[in-house]
């Protein structure tokens, strides 16, 4: 057996007391599954003196974590501090930069560096492995990078946050208002005390944007990612989509179009009878579709320091056993531009739900607004006044009496257009609601 | 770049020729990925006049499949002919044994020859990587042997055989029986004409064998999985599962027991919530629970030419890159006995349904019979005589009615000593049918 695989842990967290608990547990069954022993020789952290649960008296401290990725004790850092700049970025930088192994959880820091942190590997000839930065638990990236390498994909889809889709799942169980919701989990630890990152989709896009370049080849664009969160969506929307037999998500969705490639982060009404439909709570769930192998679906935890820890001493395995896979699933000197596919050319189904004073002359009006722009309406739907304005814009329209509309395959331009068109005549109370639906098998 | 790998394919039916077209269509974009050329530089199968859709005019053809595994010519032997001996496994050991590397779909031969054929691959410094034989399209081999290293795992289970899944999910959605939904899928080429190796379950069995040792770190052992077909099963036990909650599939369940490890294929009743419950028609689903990462589930295409294809290709590319994984995980002289949980130890609930001669004086005398085996009953259905006799071992019961039983968690052993003791009491026409409820989140 060669010497053992030597790792520096940069931050202890959740994530970080994890895989070393992981290791020391199952230490001896990875080093006969890698060929190697696997040891934490060095960690980095700011407070040494914290307890955290894990004994850490025979390993190197370091409190500048820059320095723990030179050290010449370590082969393998495990960058688990998070964020896109600073300590993070410069000592994934310096550990790639002097040759060592680069395992790392950190999403934001792949969406916005990935191609050239990918370079720098390279040309030290060192692995950068990300497993956990997206959906956790669920070994995504090894699939599209390695699993996946025969087909041409043509999109990948997912539920890539567990706090959005857990608040999405209790307000239609509950019927509960999104606020609610969010309060709840934060209580219970699902969201974070400032939630807007993972509640305004910039979460789901980091992660979203890393899919798009495994499965196309192409260079990380996390900021053409279209993004709209999830704090519109009123229990009305939730219980109409039931209605008429969807649910709503939170998806992020990137496809290659006749113009480029589209990425989107978005509430989605999908089939009931799809598999992403029935993801539930904090769970998360990838969907790849692939020309040779059809469509694979991935479900499990996308968060948690237990989960985030396998993925992580997964990829960790992999370097001890040498198995040297480019970043991005390809060199990146080979990876394609990204041409973004223009939000206002996406083609699909729409949900659009307006608040109306006068519903004779409105739907009128609404309907030739629609032939202008050449939609085509699958139905419409009336609701008794009071069914629909729980939630959102729609509160104070005292009068106002709801209308929903779904239309058959458009463009995103012929439905603004025709909103456009629609607020003009005046027959609306506030912001019409829109939310896409997502064609899935 | 390294000089191109060359392939040698044996078998050149519908996954041969998928595998062929596949590496034409998208050679350039895997040599990107995996670091050097891929090429087909020699074939081997019976008939060299069948046209089979793809250029075959510029490799060897080999009529003996060993001559070709032997062949200096060739560094990877992809043996897609199928069966547990003769040539298929004569090819593949003279592939390893003269140091070639290994792909291969083959379940059978794996389920009875992986432990020694992985020693020598061992011994030759060689991969031997079977994706494809164990659910199709699905990377649950790779899941298992990678990604999920960091793990103890305590179960793993599934639906791994299309033909039993389809049969099942019709007779549900139409109502029809057994026997009718297997015409039906002979005819639409998703079962064999001669369906026994399917429909018995052994197909599942040779699976789960594998992805037991993968999980556990035995010794394969497919002789010692209990083994129930999908033969038994009505419509009435469909239609009574679905009235309880739940939706009865063909499961290969493993799972870690105080006295060993279950090996069991059988029909289940899946609670309908349940990830599992909602796989439908050919797909096949895998589900794997780790003491880190919690439970992953696995979608996808179980078999046809084109998803295999995928799953081999995947391997070979591994293989291009120089990845070196044991193929049981682990070196095989690490891998554990296996010791057999015997089933009569098997706990869980079940469901059970007689046909009872009178009602009255049945119900004490199961009741009595269940309580002796110290059985405590969940729920207990009566149905109109009629709605429960359409299929199977019920058939002649003219005036048997039917009586359902859903047991809390029991022993097997126990259950089957009631059973005996209801069916000596003279009460039941016919054999009473079981079927076995499975735990899941």
């Amino acid at each position: 057996m060669t010497n053992a695989l030597r790792l520096g842990v940069a931050g202890l967290g959740t994530v970080g007391a994890s895989v070393i608990r992981l290791l020391n547990k199952h230490g001896d069954a990875i080093a006969d599954k890698a060929g190697r022993a696997i040891k934490v020789t060095a960690v980095s952290a700011r407070d040494k003196t914290r307890d955290r649960g894990v004994d850490l008296s025979n390993v190197a401290w370091f409190t500048d974590a820059i320095e723990m990725a030179k050290s010449s004790d370590v082969d393998v850092f495990i960058e688990l501090m998070g964020g896109d700049f600073g300590p993070a970025e410069d000592s994934v930088r310096a550990a790639l930069a002097s040759g060592k192994h680069v395992v790392t959880a950190n999403k934001a820091l792949l969406a916005k560096h990935g191609v050239e942190l990918a370079q720098l590997a390279e040309e030290n000839g060192v692995s950068l492995n990300y497993e956990a930065a997206v959906a956790g638990g669920i070994p995504i990236v090894k699939t599209l990078r390695e699993s996946m390498a025969g087909n041409e994909i043509t999109r990948v889809y997912g539920i890539l946050n567990g706090t959005c889709n857990y608040i999405l799942t209790r307000m239609e169980a509950e019927g509960i208002s999104f606020e609610d919701c969010l309060a709840d989990a934060q209580k219970l630890g699902y969201a974070e005390a400032d939630p807007t990152f993972d509640i305004e989709g910039n979460d789901t896009a980091h992660k979203l944007a890393i899919l798009t370049s495994l499965a196309f080849g192409t260079k990380i664009s996390a900021d053409d990612v279209y993004l709209e969160g999830i704090t519109s969506v009123t229990t009305a929307d939730i219980k109409a989509a039931d209605e008429l037999g969807y649910r709503i998500k939170l998806l992020g969705v990137a496809q290659k179009t006749e113009t480029g490639i589209e990425q989107r982060v978005h509430p989605t009404m999908v089939p009931k009878a799809s598999a992403i439909a029935r993801i539930d709570g904090v769970l998360n769930a990838v969907a790849v579709d692939g020309d040779f192998v059809g469509e694979i679906v991935l479900v499990g935890p996308g968060a948690g320091g237990n989960a985030t820890a396998s993925a992580v001493v997964g990829d960790i395995s992999d370097v001890a056993r040498g198995d040297l896979v480019p970043a991005l699933g390809k060199p990146a000197s080979k990876l394609l531009d990204y041409t973004r596919a223009r939000m206002r050319l996406h083609e699909g189904g729409y949900y659009i739900r307006f608040a109306v004073h006068d519903r004779a002359g409105a739907f009128a009006a609404i309907a030739q607004c629609m032939a202008d722009a050449e939609i085509s309406l699958e139905s419409i739907v009336q609701r008794r006044t009071g069914d629909l304005v729980e939630g959102g814009e729609m509160e104070g329209a005292d009068i106002a009496q709801p209308v929903i509309l779904i239309t058959y395959e458009t463009t995103e331009v012929a439905v603004r257009k025709a909103l456009d068109a629609i607020t003009a005549t005046g027959v609306i109370a506030g912001k019409p609601q829109l939310i896409r639906i997502e064609k899935l098998s």
